[in-house]
């Protein structure tokens, strides 16, 4: 590892600090070393509307960092947003060299900001460790760039690949780790979604309970507002968003006046848009989606393409005959199976959890 | 880690090396340390019939350790068998110290090779890192105090828990790793069953090929004796036996011709008994027996809670409704699943192999 890469490597376990925190925004740290290589500041984005990592740093050394090199994940904002630009406060602080993860990858604005320092005489080094700077910033990369959040599925299963029993039972699956884990996620995520199976069997709250974090938005899918609205998830904080397509308008008011926000979209055979859902929370700053189940909902991410990640929890226990992690159709060819990358497995308590990506993606 | 436990590890290493060629004899490996703490030689049981870990480290010294100790995995012998007993050799070599990994576990000599070791005046400590030398003998264990082999299932499944589709194709659910992987534990395993179907389906060779290694003796249920001979489990080497209940007497006459070993057993509810299965080969130092399918074989095994362990390679892919990997019939609740512990989850290329044992094991 280089001196860049190591100082870019604290870089980006700084940024890691905000996760969770800073949505819609990308998680940012900053690290300033001096001419001697040692480390005079540090800083990353905390929270949404809250100051640029660059500026934490820099602040600490009341914006004077003469000499210095910046290692900054991600590359300076140039324009005024809720704060002043990060490029003006390392113009002035003196600053001889900035080394950037990778480029903004907002097209609007992608090397103005790089563009900027260096007509300042300032010498910029662009991509150090940049595949780890965009694996960081996945989600938020997805979102700005395509407009739809990034969408993990997640799931507990047994060996045999079942998330329930016959009967529907699935509690508990997994161990009680796994499922401070499962808080984790949602922890991590803008929003959270199940179908309306889901929600008929399971009643769950979908907050964060188990782990200090923000609630994500829960968004459940009912095509035609057949849901009882006793249920927890339009009872209990925070908020929550129901797709429908056909749900009658009396159903609609009787889920508004608990608080509820009904949207409306198209469906194609019985079945809500996926891709209307994805749109429509991306319009709403979602850049990441957990889905949680339950059976067809994960089907219908996984027939469409629509996903980035799955997150399956995988329990020592065989449940037989049960409710499938994805309901598809079976293939007749193992070839013609859904084919994905093993990101990572490694075991947490009693199970395992596997981190998949599509082939393709 | 203690000196004693650093000389034990390595004991136990030297052991490993004979895993597959030393059956149905235990695996064992002996290190002899001077005065100063210096190993000053080495050995281990290379294949059946073969001298005794402790004589072959002796032997290179001549047969004269006096003043060393001597660290064995398991109790050294005192009966004469195909060689000597090994506690006349250490008397005599003048090893004035002994530690052993564990007592042996034939009851029916347990402890006495210690006995005559102490009655010689030599200190011999018992039990060092025992686990773990309980662990690398397990199969061997099971064998001589219960008459029955060491079972292992194991599997290639999808994620979603299918070895194969709905029209049973299973060619190829797991990587080349994972073949490669499936023939390194055919060579360590005496024999290998499968179910009829499997060789219906899939006419498996079930013998080693892609690593260096003993072809197991392989095993065939076939209840009614109604395989077809050209399948090339009868055809090609190594040995098979088959284990009916109902098949003709033809039959028999005809897989007799073709070199292949007919055994009656009694049959339950058109099923062969598992456990008359198990006794059988027991009977014929048959130490450790890995089932490799089909769905319904692993079921047998799994209902009648006679297995000790599960391999199962887990595959980066969703096949949808399919084969499954233990075909048990579904229960209500999660609580009545069978209930496994896990003992490790590791990347084997581009999947993931689960290993696991019964719960109460």
């Amino acid at each position: 590892m280089t001196q860049d890469e190591k100082y870019m490597s604290r870089a980006i376990r700084l940024a890691r600090k905000g996760a969770g925190w800073v949505s819609p925004n990308p998680m940012v740290g900053a690290v300033i070393v001096d001419e001697n290589g040692r480390i005079v500041s540090e800083g990353f984005h905390e929270r949404f509307g809250g100051p640029h990592a660059e500026r934490v740093a820099l602040e600490k050394l009341n914006f004077n960092a003469k000499g210095c090199t910046l290692y900054v994940n991600l590359e300076p904002c140039c324009h005024y947003g809720k704060t002043p630009p990060c490029t003006q406060a390392i113009i002035k602080s003196g600053i001889k060299r900035v080394v950037v993860g990778m480029a903004d990858p907002n097209p609007l604005v992608s090397g103005r900001g790089i563009e900027i320092l260096r007509n300042h005489g300032i010498e910029v080094v662009v991509g150090v460790l940049e595949e780890r700077c965009r694996e960081l910033n996945r989600a938020f990369i997805k979102w700005i760039t395509r407009k739809i959040p990034y969408v993990t599925l997640k799931w507990a299963q047994s060996l045999d690949g079942k998330i329930a029993t016959k009967t529907g039972d699935s509690r508990w699956i997994s161990s009680e780790k796994a499922l401070k884990f499962a808080h984790r996620l949602r922890a991590l995520h803008d929003a959270v979604l199940v179908g309306k199976r889901t929600v008929e069997k399971d009643d769950p709250m979908l907050n964060v309970r188990l782990v200090r974090g923000r609630d994500p938005l829960r968004v459940v899918l009912d095509a035609d507002l057949s849901l009882p609205p006793d249920r927890k998830v339009f009872s209990v904080p925070p908020e929550t968003v129901v797709f429908t397509a056909s749900g009658s308008k009396e159903k609609e008011e009787r889920l508004k006046e608990k608080g509820v926000e009904v949207i409306r979209i198209p469906e194609s055979e019985g079945k809500l848009s996926i891709k209307e859902v994805l749109k429509t929370l991306g319009e709403r700053g979602i850049t990441s989606l957990l889905v949680e189940g339950g059976s067809q909902t994960h089907a219908s991410f996984i027939k469409e393409g629509l996903y980035d990640e799955i997150q399956a929890v995988v329990a020592p226990k065989i449940i037989g005959s049960g409710i499938e992690a994805a309901g598809i159709e079976g293939i007749n060819r193992v070839e013609d199976a859904v084919k994905l990358r093993l990101l990572s497995a490694r075991r947490l308590g009693e199970d395992v959890v596997i981190v998949l990506r599509p082939l393709e993606s």
